[in-house]
């Protein structure tokens, strides 16, 4: 069994990280659009023509059985694109995401964090209506700089973050919100998840997308059990970005919580 | 005179600004590589690429008959690349702060403050040590998106600031520098100049890259004194994006102090 797994760059590491945690005895190949990143600012036909190519990628030469799309801009822009082009399940993190809002909140409002582009896409809010939820949704375009430049615990983070959260949680009070669930709506944001339990009341429940997106990968793939326990057996990771393979190694291993070593450069075109 | 103004997004529409004060009399192309950028994390060989691809279009297609890369990552990775492919003169923003601060310093110790591909091209470094200067270049990775969050007069840009410039002073007096020069290596910046001023001390004149390059072009053109006066004629401006027009007219009218109106759509591959 090997699971492909894609993001426009770094930020997805974190979702492969949770995955290596829970199925360790399955084979994985990453792909980071590095030379294409942010996805964020494109036009979906653009950022669907560019993850379309990327899933061909893993499916054809990498010959991955499962794809997981670690990438909220292209899980809100390009998921059906992408399930259209190739033959194997394909999984998006705005759906996990609002899946596991669902199995959390007992009022039904949901806040979530994001970057500009998808709130704009307003994907978590229309993801969150199919399951009868009310969600309000908030960019929070400097967190993803802070995360890189590795300020986590710092100060400056924490006074960002707690403007945005404030403004959020006003927000919510205007429009008679009683939220109980916020939805970290970014795969970098997982970096920041305890900032973001201390600066939310305890009423708040955070969902890292990356964990329960992990977690319906294994659910939803039925895997024998010893593909969810280590086998000492050594599973391929391979590694793959489009451009600047010693950025993709020293910032991914920050996000992937190990070293990377051997990244492989490809040329997707463009 | 038709002037070509390239830049991977908005940040060039600084040089714009100042080019459109000191010459109001020529015309001015203005193309914004939105969906390709940014290339500060790209190769070398990929930022030539879009680079060559995008002066194509002013000089092929536009008919410019002057190229100003306001890009400080393409001026300092593809600049040679441009200059063998189009017909016309070719200036970059590293050269023409350079020549400001040779202009300006009287120690010869020049600060710099660009993003990290700008700093880590070291091509300020090379621009000012064939000009006989030294130079401490310095990364501010955040000051980008601060200014693109439109958090200007902000409390957190004066701190990331001043955490940054407190970093590269302290460098400087390592290295036994005594810079009374800065030069803003990011078209970005001049937003933030007057943040700057306050944040130094007094004996730290700021060099803003678009002026000095407006400054430059009206120099080496020699334009007849009617192209640097207005002459009440409309004189074309005209933009151009690769991606997100109405991403473009907002935060592009931010950059250049007055509103964008018809932005066009291009698609240059990629």
């Amino acid at each position: 069994m090997k699971i492909g797994v894609f993001d426009s760059g770094f930020g997805g590491l974190t979702v492969l990280r949770a995955l290596l945690e829970r199925l360790p005895g399955a084979d994985f190949s990453y792909l980071g659009d590095t030379a294409r990143l942010p996805y964020g600012a494109k036009s979906q036909a653009t950022v669907a023509r560019y993850a379309v190519s990327s899933a061909h990628f893993l499916v054809e030469q990498e010959k991955a059985d499962y794809l997981v799309i670690a990438c909220n801009t292209a899980s809100a822009l390009a998921l059906d694109a992408i399930r259209e082009a190739v033959p194997v399940p394909v999984l998006g993190v705005i759906d996990t995401g609002a899946n596991a809002a669902q199995a959390t909140t007992k009022t039904g409002d949901v806040l979530v964090m994001a970057t500009a582009a998808t709130v704009e896409s307003h994907a978590y809010s229309a993801a969150c209506g199919r399951r009868g939820l009310r969600a309000i949704e908030k960019a929070s375009p400097l967190l993803v700089p802070l995360v890189e430049e590795g300020w986590i615990d710092h100060p400056v983070t924490e006074e960002v973050l707690q403007i945005y959260l404030s403004e959020l949680l006003e927000e919510a009070a205007e429009a008679e919100f009683q939220p109980d669930t916020l939805v970290l709506g970014c795969t970098h944001y997982p970096l920041l998840r305890p900032n973001f339990e201390r600066a939310l009341p305890e009423s708040i429940r955070v969902i890292d997308s990356a964990e329960v997106t992990a977690e319906q990968v294994a659910a939803e793939l039925c895997l024998p059990a010893e593909a969810c326990t280590p086998d000492g057996k050594g599973h391929s990771r391979r590694f793959y970005a489009t451009d600047s393979v010693a950025k993709f190694r020293r910032l991914g291993s920050r996000f992937l919580g190990e070293e990377i070593n051997g990244v492989e450069l490809i040329d997707l075109g463009g």
